[in-house]
């Protein structure tokens, strides 16, 4: 009996919903603001869940490969794109491959479906260095556009990693779950080798409905692993809901639809960065996607206490209305009034805004990235710390409607003190692609 | 670059929904046959699909912890039944176990598993069978009752296994799924053995919504398999409505529900199997659960044509009223008649029942069981062919509402012919057990 892995005991980190009290605004997630068109939700809540699925998933299967004119056997559908992870990288451990080349910064579930298989994960941070690790036939990871960056390959990345693919009988996957919201510009992926890598087509995110899960994968033309894949699926891997949805999304007018909502995104996704760029969040560049990668602003110099001013309790009466315990103004020194604050914290004093009751609290401003983060949260907001995409300091920041945006720029204001002032930082400071070296490269064969 | 595996082409055969046309009666599915309780159906549409479920489930997996009276930790939730058998398949792989014992009938989950991984599957006519088998560190599958015979394991047996399972160090998972549609009696597994196995709770069947794929693992008080398990999951692995579900099951109102229906439950399958025993089905005694083996009436020796009598393609005028085309009441030789049928068959006829339109079939009483299963499928009713369980000539059968029973009587009625002669078998042609040799055990070490 060899054990050949390590069991991890953390779960991957997201985005999204967590196990603390709701989020009001959650521009952590990648799924489209204004949620489900109609049609799709109809569709979503009409599905016959009395009954198992067809089990071959023959009608749906039909369906997609109508829609994507390819042949109904390429067609895998998945319980979630998190789930053709899995079942892709279990394929590739059991055909032998030992090496998962992963983007990086990039979406944790690679690697962690990687790991937990006991393969070699090569933390990629562009395609050169994806090119060079292609040097065995590995399992390569493509978010493309990516997540968290929102950043996408040009045509002669897309060329360097063919050929290296083809040189290293190297698998291709391609994530595309946000193909479909992809604001700027078109994929360079060249056509020809949309045939000979796997696809992965996560539709949830751009359909706002990301507590179904469902997704599909495309198998290339031919490609032994399909079969395996399909070995490997749990019974009614998609649920009735699932079936549901993908077909509604393989439908003209919900791809209308979706397509007809970019514009606004593209504008609302300019209103929020110049409102963060006013309070010193440095966006990325890059993006072509509602969400982005943005440094947090600078911390701690501001984050003495000004004993006259910095402890407003008092959030003005338009957001009182729904206090419980009066807010109190007090006055001292700073160390007072912070005791006094925690004080009213622990006696359960809540504040309200218009969107949302929360707990006060204590005006300290904070001094590191975690504390700003946990304190926007307590606030009802919840952005997507990059820690865990290697980038301490930054966020991924989704696009969200301007009444969220307000309520952030309100909580911003009152975790950050109305004197907080914004440090322009040169140029140099900003990095102009990935600036971090890989993480350790384990290898247990 | 090993392959360790042959990939199956196949998908494992199941009752249930396949991709024929839509089925109108079906006793080919485990669901409970009146449906969801009310208000759990209500929890599942509710369920907030427009954001992530927590990928901790930790507010699902205490409600679930306190329901069990155990330690939260303990609680795994999954996507339906069948990837908690994917995952603990993997996990006992990755720890480098070998040999994996199923149920001879049972459940084809459990061998496709092990199969797609290139375990050796042992498949245990009895439990006897099973604690031969466990001469090394072996996963076995205990199903519960069980599926497809609804018999259920006396407390030597349990005892018996507990011994093998600690002698070997076997990791035994018990699969519970249909333990709430258990219509007499109690479980005998002993209290002690409930915190030295994995429980696998799959309560969509009971709830009457296997569209929904929602189950959770009750781990061993300790086993190292828990955090392997826990990190082979694929993210947000239960979907929205899947959480809702789950906390729905485990309230003492649906419980009670639930417990309720199991009187009507009780006299439909006496009145089911007492009306199909007139048709010449045998039940194979020992079930305590709304499913049941039969094995299906002689044929052949009454398949010959009448020519005066068998195409008698007039159902009646109640059957008629939606029939797009008269049928036709034909003369002559039976070849005339069949060569009529077809015709008929060939020009879209459909004679509707009071439930469901259907093709005519040409009134050839079928010769194999293949033929008369066929047969009634075309009427819009199906049985679970038992071939695959090892019973070809059986079928597993679930009780459905009188409505249906008669549904499937008439559909008998027309399809083997008014005259058909119900030969009574002489009690030694009835299984005590069950009957048939191991399948063949193939080991890829």
């Amino acid at each position: 009996m060899t054990d050949t892995t390590q069991p991890q005991t953390q779960i991957p980190e997201h985005g999204g919903t967590d196990a603390g009290p709701a989020v009001t605004c959650d521009f952590s997630t990648n799924a489209h603001p204004l949620g489900p068109p109609p049609a799709v939700l109809d569709a979503v809540l009409a599905a016959d869940r009395q009954r198992y699925p067809d089990p071959s998933y023959s009608a749906l299967r039909q369906h997609l490969s109508d829609w994507h004119g390819v042949a109904a056997e390429r067609v895998l559908p998945t319980a979630g794109g998190a789930e053709a992870i899995r079942r892709i990288t279990l394929a590739a451990m059991l055909a032998g491959v030992r090496r998962v080349c992963v983007p990086q910064p990039g979406f944790g579930d690679y690697a962690a479906a990687a790991q937990a298989l006991g393969l070699t994960v090569v933390p990629c941070l562009d395609a050169d260095a994806m090119v060079r690790a292609m040097d065995v036939p590995c399992l390569v990871w493509i978010c493309d556009p990516n997540n968290p960056t929102g950043r996408t390959l040009a045509a002669s990345e897309w060329a360097a990693i063919d050929n290296a693919r083809q040189r290293s009988g190297s698998r291709v996957v391609v994530d595309q779950a946000y193909e479909p919201l992809r604001l700027h510009g078109a994929s360079s992926i060249p056509p020809s080798l949309t045939d000979q890598v796997w696809r992965l087509i996560c539709p949830n995110k751009a359909l706002g409905l990301t507590g179904v899960r469902a997704a599909y994968l495309l198998a290339p033309v031919q490609d032994d692993w399909r079969d395996r894949l399909v070995a490997l699926a749990a019974s009614w891997v998609l649920s009735a809901e699932g079936e549901a949805l993908l077909r509604a999304w393989a439908q003209s007018e919900v791809q209308d639809e979706l397509a007809d909502s970019h514009a606004l995104l593209r504008d609302w996704v300019q209103e929020q960065q110049g409102r963060l760029a006013s309070w010193g969040f440095d966006v990325m560049p890059g993006s072509v996607t509602p969400f982005w990668m943005a440094r947090l602003p600078e911390l701690g110099a501001d984050s003495e206490l000004d004993p006259e001013l910095d402890l407003d309790l008092d959030l003005g009466s338009t957001r009182r209305k729904m206090a419980p315990i009066e807010p109190t103004r007090t006055s001292g020194t700073g160390q007072q009034k912070l005791e006094a604050a925690h004080a009213l914290q622990a006696a359960g004093s809540t504040v309200a805004t218009g969107i949302t009751v929360f707990p006060v609290m204590p005006h300290t401003p904070p001094a590191t990235p975690a504390a700003l983060l946990a304190a926007l949260r307590h606030h009802g907001i919840k952005l997507r710390d990059a820690t865990s995409f290697g980038f301490p300091g930054w966020v991924r920041l989704s696009v969200q409607t301007p009444a969220s945006q307000m309520a952030l720029l309100t909580a911003l204001h009152q975790v950050l003190g109305p004197h907080h002032v914004v440090r322009r930082r040169s140029p140099a400071d900003m990095p102009s692609l990935l600036p971090l070296p890989p993480a350790s490269q384990q290898d247990p064969q």
